[in-house]
């Protein structure tokens, strides 16, 4: 049996996944971003399968991370969170640099940049997990505090939209476990 | 060029991981748990291959996760997260349960526990990554705050052993990326 609160009790950051290029850029806001080996360094992430990035993740091979801090502009979060790159060009309202492999990188709101080279792609479900080889980061502001998605959640009163994995349909969770 | 002061500023839980039986059962401590997919609801956690737990559970296939509380007693950190099964019977001094599985459940200490049963396995290098579905979860105090790495690391003064994905030889961090 399963209790969907008991999701809520697992700790996740916040931050903005950017992939494509200069010609064709898009983004989006993730809570799962972690560290999964230590020497060399490799990252693994989920992208929604239904989400426009994975489409240009899948053809770079490539993505860059923005470590969110608590004081982020709620305008970023709404661009990159709540719509879709289908309907509108969500880097043109921020100040983008591109990276080593072509890939976006945003620095505003933001504590750290990294950019990764995918080495393995896993079909998980809903969702894609890239495992990914950590190529740059940089720190852009270490006063501030990182996001953390529960800060995001009680303080910011945000919500997971639809695509995330961690997205919790209270009438299904326990049922389809 | 890698910035490994840029890697503390990714947001982790802080777990305690379990798995094998009644009659051969270990832990080690985890900063690596999330969730990959909504529906039905997946699990990605990492083990060092070093790890005596990792061979546990390739033999059993499933594992359970307790969420530590800020108020985590010392002994389990010191026992799970510094100690090795070789040497010890890490769950000697604790209260065991078995799940469905049949693999130890702690709920000392914790705020919620989980049972998973592994789907499939990743190798990423020094870590395994296992992409599990979820059978089981249960709230054992909602009250309780989980503790996060990095409430760990500022507020409880640990540290991530040489065998944490998160483990940074800032000897070795920019060479290797």
């Amino acid at each position: 049996m399963v209790d969907s609160d008991t999701l809520f009790k697992v700790s996740y950051g916040l931050y903005l996944i950017c992939s494509g290029n200069a010609g064709k850029g898009n983004g989006y806001i993730s809570n799962t971003v972690f560290q999964v080996s230590s020497d060399p360094v490799k990252f693994a992430t989920c992208c929604s399968k239904n989400n426009y990035t994975s489409g240009l993740i899948m053809e770079t091979g490539a993505f860059s991370v923005s470590v969110l801090s608590t004081d982020v502009k709620p305008q970023l979060i709404a661009t990159f969170g709540y719509r879709s790159g289908r309907d509108i060009d969500k880097l043109a309202a921020f100040n983008v640099r591109y990276g080593q492999t072509g890939v976006p990188l945003i620095t505003e709101s933001a504590v750290a940049v990294f950019e990764f080279r995918i080495l393995e792609t896993v079909d998980v479900g809903t969702h894609f997990l890239f495992i990914a080889g950590l190529l740059n980061s940089e720190m852009i502001d270490a006063t501030k505090e990182p996001m953390t998605y529960r800060y995001y959640r009680e303080v910011r009163k945000g919500f997971a939209p639809k695509n995330a994995p961690t997205y919790i349909d209270k009438s299904s969770a326990g049922a389809k476990s």
